[in-house]
């Protein structure tokens, strides 16, 4: 079999294809442009790849009832020129094929689900933390959606006693992504998060927020994985502290082996890595080949 | 169809018993005393009723992984004699009917679900604020177990700045069940709650940790209905500040209908008032009946 996969971010796309086995055979990307001009690539590419099925996981917010009148589009994002587009919908007149459709992070979560870091379980949530931060839910079985789908990157946490950063989300100033994803970091250390060494204080107060968030999706979902992706995760000493600070927040009250003994198999890194999203993507793919 | 519903309570237990309508015929309450004397009431109760199934929506934490081997047991409650105690495995030995079983607050979230503010839907939170706070949640069709089961009465939320009260969780001091659940109230302002009038600044604050919970819950699950039940709850001028709040804090970033002009009927008290647990549980009931 060959599956499609599109891997829509903001900044740049990427497509490729793989079997059903997960299996990434190709994967090219190009840069976001204006939707027509995007999804001209995107038609280009896989033309003439014969894809028995596509999935496609993309930024959004995007509407994913398959009742709902605007279903397939993305909605009320702030990127030029996507507000109100519809994605799926310009897909499915080039390719006649199943096309799965979900946001980047539900999409990530379920690639981890099926041949990921949460393999076998039937629930895991999924965080990335980079130029912004998003939240996957799959919980018994199945992705959440809901009434939109979860937007957990825009919670908030408590602020840490030495922050004076004022955050930078333009909803909701300090939330977690706006004090806690890649820029908050920039902005308040004058320096790009990559370049911050491993033991710069930086990185204390980012586990700080991060446990919250991860110690709140527990009490919430109660997860039998919690995953930890995207471009601040790089920075792999981050993970013990996370774990240290989310089981000092959990403070015994919720108890199970996975955060008794087993909290460093528990609070990961995705184990599709980089290719989190895109093999998401190829998951739901090989998701809407199996619904027909 | 006769089926049985009991709402186990840490200070009560409420027993009765209805028909697939859900459709309460009759209701008793009882102390909650040691598990032995305990259960041996509800077996009298039950002995002569005749019901082909039941459902038993209990105060926990509790055991609801039916591959784990203290599947059905009440788990590391601190309430004297419950903890380890075997309660589905005492009913089966006693009726040998299909037996639903789950946390008091999934119970009453499914039972709203099926008869009461939810109906119709495949998605909502409930939450229960009286002298704990716990949280039910049914998402994509499903009652949420995971790992364990959700305790999102234990989120950390943001301080008031004009509250002192340090808060009483044993676990986490000042979580929102810390701060925010009865008996802070009730030792914050050196009064019961049910007679701090509707005009006191009380309740504001109340409303101010409240509505950080709802929207912790909508950005991390997006469900299609928010209930708020519990003898707090009672208190029906909360509704206006929290959804208000709720708002405030959300600040238009998750876009549905259900927020932007349907918000007085998206956080709403159970539809099934008090009797939602009890309901919830012969919900319960009646999925074990059909499911055999």
């Amino acid at each position: 079999m060959r599956i499609g996969a599109i891997e829509a971010g903001g900044t740049k796309f990427v497509c490729g294809y793989g079997n059903e086995q997960g299996l990434i055979e190709e994967r090219v990307s190009f840069p976001t442009r204006m939707p027509a001009e995007t999804l001209a690539d995107v038609i280009e590419y896989f033309q003439d790849k014969q894809v028995e099925a596509i999935g496609i996981g993309t930024f959004g917010p995007i509407d994913i009832d398959p009742a709902s009148p605007s279903y397939g589009f993305v909605t009320t994002t702030p990127k030029a020129g996507w507000s109100g587009y519809n994605f799926l919908g310009e897909m499915k007149k080039v390719f006649p094929v199943p096309i799965g459709w979900d946001t980047d992070v539900n999409a990530a979560a379920y690639g981890e689900a099926v041949w990921g870091a949460a393999q076998g379980l039937d629930s895991c949530v999924y965080y990335t933390i980079g130029t912004g931060i998003g939240v996957g839910v799959f919980a018994e079985g199945r992705l959440v959606h809901g009434m939109v789908h979860p937007e957990g990157g825009h919670v908030l946490v408590r602020r840490h006693p030495d922050d004076t950063y004022e955050g930078f989300c333009p909803y909701h100033g300090d939330c977690l992504e706006g004090i806690a994803a890649g820029p908050a970091l920039e902005k308040r250390w004058k320096m790009q998060g990559s370049e911050l060494p491993p033991d710069h204080p930086a990185w204390a107060m980012e586990a700080y927020y991060i446990a919250q968030a991860v110690s709140t999706s527990i009490l919430m979902l109660s997860p039998k994985k919690v995953i930890l992706g995207g471009g601040v995760m790089h920075q792999q000493q981050l993970f013990p502290m996370i774990r240290k600070e989310a089981a000092r927040l959990l403070n015994g009250y919720v108890s199970h082996p996975f955060l008794r003994e087993g909290i460093d198999h528990y609070i990961v890194p995705p184990g599709l890595g980089d290719n989190a999203g895109l093999s998401g993507a190829l998951a739901l793919g090989l998701a809407a080949y199996k619904q027909g």
